[in-house]
């Protein structure tokens, strides 16, 4: 049974701890917030469970084992820090850090306590991302060309962080878990409109390899969309997640270049067949993150969504501002 | 009566002959064609015009008064100088020539020789472009945001152009139609698959004030995409071209931001009203553009989408091909 | 305040007891279900509130003015009596009864008891109804043409009644809100499939004037679908209610047919204008519906869903049966 | 070589000549239209084509193997007998006579003279309906339970037919080819809002098994539909039919339903798997139809749209406009 710290129930947080709540392996001990009203929510919710404006009760509890942090980015260092200090595995909101160093000495205390981070990329526990991720384990797209993301809608704007902050960490963590190549540049443009934060912008991302990466994120359309593409040699995908059925569509569709002895012309050949959607899981998501969590620590067991993934996802997130920053700028990284 | 000599006959020149043939103040007098075949078509569709191999024929016969050329871009500096050198109108397909410079000397040219340049910008014609420009002109959008265009589709491979050369020509000269801000650079990315030309491009540009365009443009995605968001601080119109109905819809949405005296943090207001989907014009916008060409040129009229027009999108091309080739660096221009 | 006597908690039951407790003029005072283990939950979420497998305690004890009734159709009727002769208002899940002389002992025994009756058709709350109804108050789609509605799923087959008893209370009782004019006769055709019930069914329902209304309704399809169409002289409304937004679309479109003096052939002119969709409001209806029924309790004032409304869905319901049984003979009502 | 008489070039005559124009067994002799203007464009479009007003020249020429019938169904019944009298087959428009005795004495007369007639029910020849008779041949549906099909737009009204007689033979005609059972009796309902023919009806066709079909048609709808769900035991079928592509979607779902030993309550289990879109051909059906016409002459062979086929849709068709006028009493066939 481990015991868990839950800090931050604002909008995000009532979601973790039903999760926890609901699972055998697991029991929230206490929930830590900032705002006596929303400890009275949790409160009546959860009779069982001790709430506390006092954050020390949850990252030092020996009645704690893991410590769920659930809180604005800018405070996640502070937390994590202290709860590994403290000999608590962690849980960790999405984007890890803010930034790539703070990452990097999370990442080695973990290590030198032998402790579990794990970030909370919930998309990679969903059908429709483990459905794509087989696909691509299949070999059933053939090599990948491009992967495009869009993901726009009305606000919610962020004070404390742009659009790539908020939206992106999304499609890089889903990205970098489907796409076996590496990463290895970056190229964003952007615009802020409304106060000093970016609210559209756009990021190319090279691979090792000739696959490209593209991610348009948008905090003033006034339609929402959440459409993938993915391009590969011998199939193509398309996922809209917004679609209540048939969100992850596999068209049997291609190009192929063929250059004929002696022949100058190039010749393109095209093929379209059949269009499948698979059906995918429907499992809440963040119901599995729990559970692999649990599981983690329990078996003592490195998470494939572990502090090294998020590190990957903030490096990427630093290297976009900087080059929205300067207008464009390419950023290895 | 304008004679009219149409050099090309392959894809799209059938739609310009049947266009200019069926109008009062035309008449077709010669077609030409490298290919007998083609022209053997021609004829027999066409029992009153002339066919011909011979150049010369179309640029320099007396009843020729205006040549439209509708040829592969790489041909279109040399046939619409010999043309203006003939005194001959001259309708020309987009993109205007392979470089700024070519067009500025074609221009130059024209002007000479009191001749118009006309650029077969056909999406400038069509219901939904002018419903979109109306809405612009009676500010209705307010202030615009961004302009984000997606042209994605399988094929059709070009030998001699990449995708930007391709695609991107419709977006920059609606885009520049639409805005009256100034864009002053750009930064584009993209990647080649299966062969020497890129066939997936994403690109960037930046306007003197703070509004920024975005326009993707794919030849490998499995489905077909045309879809315009166009953010403004009134209103957003999301412009789906293959929508049969409603291919125009505004929406009554916005965002403001208040900073309440005295009082740190930002106030952010969503409005969200009714959708409006406005009728659109029908009529065929290739027959539109003829029928301007002509008045144009009985009346001495300079064209909005003359030489100039025709000049400022390849001078966007020029750049963006120039970004795509060194990673994303910004170009001005 | 009014004191609520909840019967049943299986699957609508928690929203209703939610929705009431929720309000400030209301008290859950009692749930009352046959399962132990049902009432289990009810407890945990709301500790303030008695449970029972009683139910003369909710029917009968003098802390409950008011009893909802949230059972299957066939204990309607003696809950409902029982209720009203213990001196208790009535709020009653669709469809009110299993037959029209049931529906009408208990509107007879309400207006004797000076009792109220609202019998929860939940779908006149919504902002799309709400909506729809106010387009046709002001007079804005002119005379009515058809009502045309398509409510087909897979499932969720029912073991005591058929699809129409099942799905159509909704459309019936929409129709009835919005339709001024009174039905007259009904067809009714269908089939079974799968067991003693009627899994698909067609219903048509004639009006004194020449208003049609259709309701297709359907276990057996792979694809939800909940669309109607209004078709009216001046303007058409389509409403799709599983659109995330724009689910009443409002079409500027018509046909007039004139007959010019003198001339035999008939002159049919098609009108087609802007599409637009309005805003509709998005407060949950069955939140709107509880405190309408507390206030009508209060207020002692009729609901417009009232036993009457019911009784006329149950009218209808029957002679459909009854038409679907005779292979489509009409019947009167 | 077939020699080919064409009467009628109004609508869809010219399509008709397009067509067998192209083909290399067949050439259309003459073209025969009681419009000298419409004369003019046949001429126009294709020179070496006989035209005249005179309708003895179509229907006698010695040049003429056989007569295609494009004309209003009101005169089909005099002039397919005059070109049978003849000696020519008859290639005749939907439907295929005003009544079923006319369409009795017709293939009486065509089988004494050994000639051949077939109805242009072109849907049959079109990607989408050849796949799902190969799905339902293949028995990859399973059972058919229903086939339901929704044909709704704005206009065009005829002026001597009414909606069902306009619309419903296309369903008719493709429920009769995909269902091997026999339709038995028909229940029509609908209603005349502008003059005096039906433009709204719903037709329902009972079959001698459990099958149940349904047609909407509506001439008043602001939106177009063409969509038709077929529900089978293994597998259901949606066709929308304006979809550009993906027109047929095969949902791997489906309901079982089992009585468990000493169980009273019925058991329904739910299937839901894949969906998957084939890839249809894309040929123009109109083609394949005059091809077939033209092989089933030079082969003597009995096509399969032939006049029993025709027969079949016209009886149905005179059963639900007698149900309509009786106001949906069941009409056997």
């Amino acid at each position: 049974m481990i015991g868990i710290g839950v800090i931050g129930y604002g909008y995000w947080g009532p979601q973790i701890v039903r999760n926890f709540h609901s699972l055998s392996g697991a029991r929230v001990r206490v929930v830590c917030d900032k705002e006596p009203e929303v400890l009275k929510r949790a409160k009546l919710a959860y009779n069982d469970v001790e709430v506390t404006t006092d954050l020390s009760e949850a990252l030092t509890s020996p009645q704690v084992d893991a410590v769920a942090v659930v809180t604005p980015v800018w405070t996640h260092f502070d937390l994590v820090k202290t709860a590994l200090e403290n000999g608590k595995h962690v849980f960790v909101e999405k984007p890890f850090t803010t930034a790539s160093d703070q990452a990097r000495r999370l990442i080695e205390l973990a290590e030198k306590k032998n402790l579990r981070i794990m970030v909370d990329h919930t998309f990679l526990f969903t059908g429709a991302v483990k459905k794509i991720r087989q696909l691509i384990d299949n070999n059933e797209l053939g090599n990948l060309y491009y992967y495009d993301s869009t993901r726009v809608n009305l606000g919610l704007f962020q004070h404390d962080v742009n659009v790539i902050w908020d939206l992106a960490p999304h499609d890089l963590s889903i990205m970098n878990h489907l796409i076996k190549d590496k990463p290895r540049a970056i190229v964003a443009t952007g615009e802020r409109h409304l106060n000093c934060q970016e609210d559209v912008a756009f990021i190319t991302i090279y691979f090792e390899h000739n696959i490209i990466a593209h991610i348009n994120v948008n905090w003033l359309s006034p339609v929402k969309v959440r459409t993938t593409l993915i391009g590969g040699e011998k199939r193509m995908v398309v996922w809209n997640d917004l679609a209540a059925d048939e969100k992850v569509k596999v068209y049997d569709k291609g190009v192929q270049i063929t250059n004929r002895e002696g022949v100058y012309d190039l010749l393109v050949s095209y093929r379209s067949g059949d269009m499948w959607a698979p059906k995918v899981d429907q499992t809440e998501a963040l119901k599995a993150v729990c559970e692999y969590f649990i599981a983690c620590v329990q078996d003592n067991k490195q998470p494939f969504n572990d502090g090294q993934a998020g590190l990957e996802v903030v490096t990427m997130l630093e290297a976009a501002d900087k080059s929205v920053r300067e207008r464009g700028r390419i950023v290895e990284i």
